[in-house]
């Protein structure tokens, strides 16, 4: 039903102690293993790097830090990002977690297809404009970049985040891509449907 | 709620009969009024010659031909061409119809993400290839190209099916983009969630 | 002398009446039939949408329509155009109309190798400038294009019938590479040589 | 009539000697001074290492050099390379002395527009596969590429001579479209119409 | 005399325990710290993950793991990725190292300006074509690529290790340009003069 | 130790007198004769050509004339070219004189990987802007580049100087990368180690 990774999955059970916990309580709150923390464990001390960067840059409360992005601006710039690198996990996986923390429906797909075309804040037009700049010529990022961002109200830290997720989704991107990552079917519909009483 | 398109839609009243017929009918069947009904509108000459080169090439049944692509082949290349080309109404729009013909709730999203990606046949993705080419470097179409087509089991009138459709949605698309159409709501989720009795 | 068209070209006498009546009109008027008309017959439904569209946009008045373009404008957006997607056919065919309607013999060359330096008017080379982003990146389309249209002096009609125009004709472009149509070669010399009397 | 150049054109008595006598001399057999003459004759010293190095690949017997490639051969590759830099002047002047050579009043537009749809040799079509790669990514020619062209009866030395007048007319078209030099109006109809006596 | 980054580097007496330690550690090594260390320490959780995933990936005995790839591959891979990115950083520090490791003083300047001309190994060549895949089209890395890997004695664990440090330092490309982070000037020279006794 | 020109160097005993004699003051001056002297002397009347090009813009009081480009200026316009082009020879061999002239050891490898970040003068920027500009997209160069350098302080013939060196390098890149010209191992080190008494 699905194309199978260019990686066998790991037996959760062959884990070390602490990515089966971690996993197991992913498990807990989401109803499903998200591949991505299969699809990296067959490599303890990369997954252990990896979702460490994950969680300092998505959840910055985690790191004693707060942030001026919202858990949806910053799931926005993953879906952006994504989608400019052809990522299918990433696009189909954080374009549903988008959709749940914007509670917009139609978000994801907007920003996956054309960012310039979507119902979004003009501040948050403006981040995933330095956002793609950086994806996709982070070598010319000048002062005038800078500039848009804190005519919209955005910081340097502020900057930090947005360039950073960006920077990290791509490695993201990168391996899912290559070693043929694919969503799990879970995440295809999550968020679009309102959820009623 | 959504971005108002550049160009006012035009009152369903105000429209020649024709038109105004074939949107009713479709309305009748689809329980709303798709934007490109009433963003071609305001050019009624545009309007009829928009519709009858789509239709001759995505119901060949009404042109009185048949074609080797089945209307999920042909759905398929449209949501892979719209996507090339970031056409945010025809992405959502097409790949609604995409996902009830083929009756697959995934494939429009893998196909508009990555079409290398996707759980399609081998043909499906020979398709694609091929449209690909049509869609971005026509001027390199060859032999070669043709030699794949039919290593594929598609005739040289499968081709001209392939390519046509390509090329008109190449101009929906830019008619959509340039325009400011954004999709109805309703096909976001549309073929999403398979139907239970 | 010609490379032969990869589709084959349709015996006059086995079409349809209208596309006969029509095509039999053209050669009257021309002197010969263009190859794009017998090359898109062989697909009757076809044929009848692409040119009841091209009329729609290239000759207004038939659609009961007055346009801010000029027939050399049109013509110029079709050089640009076509060239920009490398057709050869569009290119020689439409070009050598683009001289008659201009009178300007050197027109065509020079807007199909680099409009930035043909002889044309500032409101030409802002009404090209449009036409090679809906062509080339029709998702980046944005209000300070359309300002500068203004600027110039077009309407938003105007703006929709240049759009359509490069549109139609990315379309015409990909049909004429991908199936091999050549330009007669009668169009190579049309408009190049002032009639004397 | 014509858009001015960015650098006045030097008058003719002004030059030092040589570069008179040439351009006089050039005068006298086409009937006119093509405008790179002039063009590049407000740097005497430029002017002559120009006319040397142009000289030594487009007429090799003048460097007492025979040449596996064609008169034609070499004004077709600089109409390609020219169209691929979109230089006005080199495609419209060295088209017109392409067709003569080759005595095809059709190939120059063909070869600007899309060389592989030209009416031109196999040997042609792969002569400027060679030039095309030198001209847009001369650091992936590989063995591959010379294969290809030894496949076609090609030398080694051969292959230089292909390379060295890409890369020769590179350097050609960015100086006329940098300084803004126009065609002389005579070239656009040279070798469209055949002679009679 | 250097352009300042863009974010002041932090005191080094302000850094958390284990950040200082490690930063004297490699200061005490390398004879200074290179500006990485300091650039990425404003945000210390972020600054372990990067390092913690970059040990994991270009020490991979510290994760408990060989590699097939010797430590000059691994460097090589990062100079070449850092030169498609254009990353002033990596390039300049990751070549002082790679010239190190691979005892060739040239060779960094080599796989920077064109890969393809540099004096390396065959496999060393095919490992880096599959790096610049990775980085510049990962969406499009197919069962071929592996296949050519394989044929050069790469194993799918070698693919990951190429992938994974391509991505990695893709990541690593994108902070240090976009905030400004400058090499240090010890770097330049590194490994460029054979040492003597 | 390095890999062989496509095309065997020629022996300098067997080269025309004039060619001798020049190779022979180069070989005096700097203590080995570089490649490009002897790659391109195959063929002297376009050794000679090519010389006299070179010198007519990088050494302009032999041709009687000033330029308002410093000698580091002309060198870092020819670094940044060649690296644009993926030239390795030329990138090698004159980031070498680069950095003698402008006595500044690490700019010729900032110039090359990005030449935004590297520590020039702000009048050096805009002039590898403009140079940029030529390399890759000459047919776009207009009247506000002019402006832009005009705002730093250049002339109209300081342009001309700017524009030509881009030009003649873009035909050197060409010539030394698709016959495999390696730069001699001399270059990578010279201007690294500030000269002490």
């Amino acid at each position: 039903m699905s194309n199978p990774p260019r990686y066998p999955l790991p037996d959760l059970n062959s884990l070390p102690d602490d990515l089966k916990a971690k996993i197991l309580e992913v498990q807990e709150k989401a109803g499903f293993v998200p591949n991505v923390f299969l699809g990296m464990a067959r490599r303890p001390a990369e997954w252990r790097a990896f979702f460490a960067y994950h969680d300092a840059l998505m959840t910055p409360e985690t790191a004693g830090r707060t942030s001026g992005l919202s858990k949806g601006d910053r799931e926005m710039i993953v879906t952006a990002t994504s989608a400019a690198n052809h990522c299918l996990y990433c696009v189909v996986a954080h374009g549903a977690i988008l959709r749940i923390y914007e509670k917009k429906p139609l978000v994801a797909d907007q920003v996956a297809v054309n960012h310039r075309k979507a119902d979004i804040a003009p501040r948050q037009r403006a981040m995933l404009d330095f956002a793609m700049k950086v994806c996709l010529a982070s070598h010319e990022v000048d002062d005038a970049d800078f500039a848009t961002l804190h005519a919209h109200g955005f910081s340097d830290e502020d900057a930090w985040d947005i360039a950073a997720i960006t920077a990290f989704f791509g490695l993201s991107n990168r391996m899912a891509s290559f070693s043929g990552m694919m969503p799990n079917p879970e995440f295809y519909l999550m968020g679009r449907v309102p959820k009623t009483k």
